[in-house]
């Protein structure tokens, strides 16, 4: 059980627990349904502590530190107000029915990232349920949830989350996330939540008051880093377990996606991050459900997912953000900020057979060397993407890759992906090629801080090749026209890239050689002259030859792949898929020339030797 | 050959390389004994370079930057007037007579710490020389020396330096240090380094001048942090690997001992450490010698000292502060300070048996959990001494622990160190009970620098239980004090204290199984009501007991050794060495009483079969 914030025991009791380790003297007050003042007996390692017998469900509350003033609970569970406003005590049960639900292997993840708030005209978690069906129909198997921790205002992408146990009330708080999962669940959909652990937002954060969860060790781009290694860093590292904990406990959670680990610093002799995998790994041991922790990472180091016999932290997986660069680059031709590490043909096919491209060699947006190799690293542990909210949002503009390339090769783009060996990941939309941006707002009250944020963002394009000025992310309009247009869904040509999407996940979904993301049944090989990229993968007497070809022009392959009877199994350039048609015949015979179009994406799967 | 610096090519040609990113324009102003200006020309990954055919050994040279300043050589070899003088190009050869010289494995090593300045009364290289039969004799088999990179004035423990490639003026610069390791290899003697790659001292660094040597990312002691992951750090990381180098290839060391690795703050993917240590082993194989590195480390992180194939750093082996710690305590009843975390007996047991004392427990000096198990870690990894450098010239007035503690206590001491399964360290004198204090001491030369060094050390005691003031850094007499008495060793009971040191080596050096510093031939027992530790080793058929009494009373103990013949091979209760008389038989029977003097160390040794 959950050892901070309220956390009901049995019947109306309520324990109210905090820990604010320099505060002689805390004391409960209870807000509404009744005003009383509680003290609170102080406990060992700082923590403040009161048992009350008859709490109510929604009961609202504040802590008062030395009979000064009083704030919110830093583990608060529901913030009905918002940030500014008091904390709540959540209700005592949820009615869940996935005692059946075991998780999924992350082999198996499809994964679906999406924003809350943009995601549905109603923006929240409640009008995601009525989607769940159309994903799970095209073959996605998880749900990642962008930030839900309790952020300033109703418009954010979350990641300036400053109540990491609340969740957001616009969203429809704690309840409608429980509410949520048990639907995906229902559906055999996986649910992975991004959670931050490397910084808390700009406005509302109060945990300063209540003890140091931040150090001037280490500077973040986000100000004094998170206290993980300095004085009284335990019961940071408690805090921050626990939450990942309650993700897991409390609301089923199947994977946590940890936001940008790159800027957790620390230097522990047992780091938080190994701390957090085993923690989450023992916690899915003893709810016997598969539990994973997925990083964003920028380190380009194995050491996160290496297991910890060998050293490693013992993370399941990570994002792989060099696949992304070098395929839109690739694509885009784009060269500005650090896609200029990018662009070259040869980064994709090292990408595809090794993971990182960046393991080891000069970085020139970093200005030294950078990462290390992961040529022996399982592709299960990678993450990949044609864009995310990242690739798309941290654009001036927030442009979609729908927007910048030809369709060709956006469905190259997505085949990449999807018949990747590695665990494909889409953000809302990619299936069907949303048009909308997805562009940067917030919605804050202080307006220093909104100024700041708008500087700021104007600022961060200056060394872009981008013109013009980006979108005012205060400003509502940002925020409306970054949502989905899911009625496009039924209209072609998204009708038809919908269509498309379902094909590929269905074909890597139930061809064997494409389930298996084991390195030891695969090839990539990769001809530079020609810029295509030939995957061979087998699992058994299955066997398939994913060909890439990021070359503008249709390519002729003469003897490049082994001698078998192939069955084509996709061809993008087919006109099924508004392509200028297809020139391989169904089956390909041993030493056929197999043209594959320009920027296209074909699908060969050995024949049966019957 | 090194590429930063004065380096000869053949004959007369010396080639001047220097990294200066920003600069433009580098001109080599050459002083003596012509003086003349040479344009350099830049060069990839921003060096400046220029090749002179006509140089003589001795000139002095500067680098003026953009034909403004002129600055000493970030890499200078030699500063013959000290931090604020020019550099100077070095003698082109050193007489060198250690052909056969392939080092020792470090499982021998005996290492005796030195600081030149102090170790003689000349505090020069040359007059170590004459000292070295008398270490060689008693058993010393490796100097360390204390750090001789140029620092500001001529008294200074050597942490201070602000060049890490020349030697110190005062102790005589390079030739005279390559003459002092030649003459060790001549005895037998490796020589160890320590070196400073977490900070420069605060007098004379002109670095910063040439390029980005230091981040502010992070946050030390010191200041700004040295730049190891930060933008264009892998010129930063090239300059400390060139140095170690240079110690290793041009000085003929044989290890280096890093100090305070804790302190060198590094997130790379790569971190600097591994990428050390894997360039020193390299080094040593062309070398054809043993070449180690060994840590100063405060992060109990055995990360450091695991070898790469389990995610380690590849480091050979690290100082373990945690042994000394526990028996510092455990006979001076000190609890201040950093002694706060250590004084039971089972701290002690706990350094034996498995290493680190802080292995993942809470640290009430640093108010967290700290460490993590060293339980799987080889003994030969770990450095132990009952008193170093930090150790004796951190407390205030820099008492050694000849003056702390009893005589019978100091025995136990060194039995405790020179009998374990570690690798042991004895600070100058040690060997002889030296009683003069180790100091610390200074000779800066700006005024407000001083002030704050005074003030600092001040400040630095407060947190101790100690009274008085310390003594004043910067005055002379505060290093005079600390030199060593080296006559005493001549005079009784200092004569006795050097004879038992001796024996302890020697039979360090001659017992088998106290050769084999491994962890499966040894077991541990402690008696924690006696307050005694029975460190039992075995090597094939010999075996032998080693017994620290740490009780205040002589303790009887039954059945608690296994049931050999034993012979006794010390007991520094013998009246030999000034004790109160050994209580124990020549010949040990099986199921005899077995009787250790108080605060005494017994050495059993299994009677041979016929």
């Amino acid at each position: 059980m959950r050892d901070v914030g309220a956390v009901w025991l049995d019947g109306d009791r309520c324990r109210f627990r905090v820990w604010a380790p320099s505060t002689a003297h805390v004391d409960l007050q209870l807000l509404s349904p009744d005003e009383r003042t509680v003290p609170m007996e102080k406990q060992g390692r700082g923590y403040h502590q009161v048992t009350l017998d008859d709490v109510q469900p929604g009961t609202t509350y504040r802590y008062r530190l030395d009979a000064r003033e009083a704030f919110a609970d830093p583990a608060s569970g529901h913030q009905p107000d918002g940030v500014h406003g008091s904390s709540a005590v959540m209700e005592r049960h949820f009615p869940w029915s996935d005692e059946t639900w075991h998780g999924i292997p992350i082999e198996t993840f499809v994964i679906y990232e999406l924003h809350t708030g943009t995601f549905t005209p109603e923006g929240t978690f409640d009008a995601i349920v009525p989607r769940l069906d159309g994903l799970a129909g095209i073959g996605i198997t998880a749900i990642e949830l962008m930030p839900v921790a309790q952020f300033a205002g109703e418009r954010n992408w979350g990641y300036d989350g400053v109540y990491p146990f609340a969740v957001q009330n616009s969203y429809g708080g704690p309840q409608k996330l429980k509410r949520l999962v048990n639907e995906c669940h229902r559906r055999g959909l996986a649910v992975i939540l991004d959670v931050v652990y490397n910084h808390l937002g700009p406005e509302g954060n109060d945990l300063p008051r209540f003890g140091p969860y931040f150090t001037d060790r280490y500077r973040t781009p986000w100000g004094p880093a998170i206290n993980f290694d300095d004085e009284q860093s335990d019961e940071v590292r408690h805090y921050f377990l626990q939450n990942a904990l309650y993700w897991v406990t409390e609301f089923h959670i199947d994977a946590l996606r940890l936001d940008a680990v790159h800027a957790i610093l620390d230097h522990s002799a047992e780091t938080f991050l190994e701390e957090l995998a085993a923690a989450l790994h023992a916690r899915g041991t003893l709810l016997n459900r598969r539990i994973y922790a997925i990083a964003e990472s920028a380190l380009n180091d194995t050491r996160l997912i290496r297991p910890p016999e060998l050293g490693g932290y013992g993370l399941d997986a990570q994002w792989n953000d060099d696949f992304h660069h070098s395929l839109h680059t690739l694509l885009t031709k784009e060269s500005g900020g650090y896609y200029v590490d990018f662009g070259r043909f040869q980064h994709m096919a090292q990408a595809f057979s090794e993971g990182y491209v960046y393991a080891g060699r000069f970085s020139v947006t970093r200005q030294r060397r950078h990462g290390n190799s992961s040529r022996d690293i399982p592709p299960a542990k990678f993450v990949v993407f044609a864009q995310n909210h990242d690739q798309i949002g941290n654009r001036m503009m927030g442009e979609r890759l729908s927007r910048l390339v030809t369709l060709e090769q956006y469905k190259l783009a997505s085949g990449a992906v999807l018949l990747s060996p590695f665990v494909p990941l889409l953000f809302m939309g990619d299936e069907y090629a949303e048009p909308a941006p997805f562009q940067y707002f917030v919605s804050h009250s202080e307006p220093d801080l909104i100024e700041a944020v708008r500087r700021g963002r104007k600022e961060e394009f200056s060394e872009f090749e981008w013109k013009g000025e980006p979108p005012d992310p205060q400003d509502e309009a940002t925020f409306l026209r970054s949502k989905l247009q899911y009625e496009l869904r039924d209209e072609p040509p998204h009708r038809v890239m919908l269509d498309f999407h379902r094909q590929l996940i269905h074909l890597r979904r139930t061809i064997p050689s494409l389930c298996g993301l084991n390195k030891s049944n695969m090839d990539v090989l990769s001809l530079d002259d020609e810029q295509v990229l030939i995957v061979r993968r087998w699992e058994a007497s299955n066997e398939i030859a994913a060909i890439l070809n990021f070359n503008e022009k249709p390519v002729t392959l003469k003897d490049r792949i082994p001698a078998n009877r192939w069955r084509k199994r996709l061809d993008s350039a087919d006109r099924q898929w508004l392509g200028p048609g297809s020139r391989l015949p169904l089956e390909v015979m041993p030493h056929t020339d197999i043209v594959v179009g320009a920027a296209s994406v074909v699908l060969l799967e050995n024949h049966a030797e019957g």
